[in-house]
């Protein structure tokens, strides 16, 4: 796979992930040049190109510089859990039911990376991979964070029931993200783009909890609602 | 201004926006029919081509349906005193220091909409204007919110100050959101994609708060940042 720019590839040689390969613009700004430093320190074999080569090999406006790296190495559930543990936290979890705009898969991963979030869960279906757009939009985020992926959401979120995680469909509901008590191991699940969360899933849900709203509009983009809940499980856990 | 899909016009027909003509699909889908009646029941004119035609107008991808309206009328920071006034609200405005992606500022007038923020203030230069896109990304909350146009923000900032609202600038800094009481009179200062607030606005604002960061990347998006400071203020108010 390929992941441009300079923010993505300062997060990438900063992680342990295995890159194949650099291509960076034969008069690298310094920005690019400081990187290619580094992955050269790296032994990271680094080729040199002229501007036009590397924009004919980019995929997105690409900053100067390009890394091809392997597929992208989704962990297990389970692996979240234990991360949580090694780190002596109640687990925080989202679950992604559908988010199908590779930006704000990218946004949301950023805000849980920049949140402390132990891990995110995707399903395999009917929702977005993990792309080049969504590593560039999750400002390299995707390097430091636990992504799992299964093939039946609701399957998941009984294990994790089963495991003591209190799991929390985002939805218009009675009950307000502020009436609920974070500081258990919390997870939180967030719907796709118009659709919002599936009903199968909401059904499996310990409970439904829905965002404020006083306008007339009342939706907010699927990045937007996640980064408001995320951020009152970081404030109620850091208030005790 | 062309403005394009269903969202959008749906809202724009909810709104008091003048509107000079709606141009849509002669085999229009069930959803962009009841726009058609909608608009037709006020006595706007509506032509109906053929999906090619419509797609030569369209901007982006039209669902369909275009309207034609004016250029944005910008509200004046007063307007938006006035309107917590008539509410019997304290002041919450969110000040936007140079903010350049067109879907970032929509999703913040968006989420702004949602949380009943009194009104948005953006600076006339080194700044995204409103535009088609920013109207699509707001998903129509442009039409339901006053923002106002300054030319110099640091004046807007020390006017509002004396007027006893209290400026915050959201950026790296000692004190954490949580720590602010927002029961007052408050703007929230957000900066722009990349440099973040300006020094000279930092200065002027009465104080700099930070959010809570527990990872390696440590920089949110703009949007997210945003949303999550402007819901610290819901919460805070629904609380008192």
């Amino acid at each position: 796979m390929i992941v441009e720019g300079i923010n993505v590839i300062r997060e990438l040689l900063r992680s342990n992930e295995q890159i194949d390969k650099i291509i960076a613009e034969d008069k690298p700004s310094s920005d690019v040049q400081i990187l290619i430093d580094r992955a050269r320190a790296r032994r990271i074999k680094v080729e040199l190109v002229d501007k036009l080569t590397l924009e004919r090999i980019a995929k997105t406006q690409t900053q100067g510089i390009i890394a091809f790296i392997g597929n992208y190495k989704y962990a297990e559930v389970e692996d979240i859990l234990n991360y949580a543990k090694e780190k002596d936290e109640q687990p925080f979890i989202v679950i992604l039911d559908g988010i199908l705009d590779p930006h704000n898969l990218g946004a949301i991963i950023r805000t849980c990376e920049c949140a402390g979030v132990h891990g995110v869960i995707i399903p395999k279906n009917r929702a977005c991979e993990i792309t080049s757009t969504v590593y560039k939009t999750s400002a390299g985020a995707l390097f430091h964070i636990r992504i799992a992926m299964v093939t039946n959401l609701t399957r998941t979120i009984e294990e994790l029931k089963k495991r003591g995680v209190w799991t929390y469909a985002l939805e218009a509901g009675e009950k307000s993200i502020y009436q609920a008590d974070f500081t258990y191991p919390t997870a939180l699940i967030v719907g796709g783009e118009g659709k919002g969360v599936s009903r199968l899933v909401k059904e499996s849900a310990d409970e439904v909890l829905s965002l404020d709203m006083y306008g007339l509009v009342n939706s907010l983009n699927a990045s937007n609602a996640s980064a408001i809940a995320i951020y009152e499980v970081v404030r109620q856990r850091k208030r005790k």
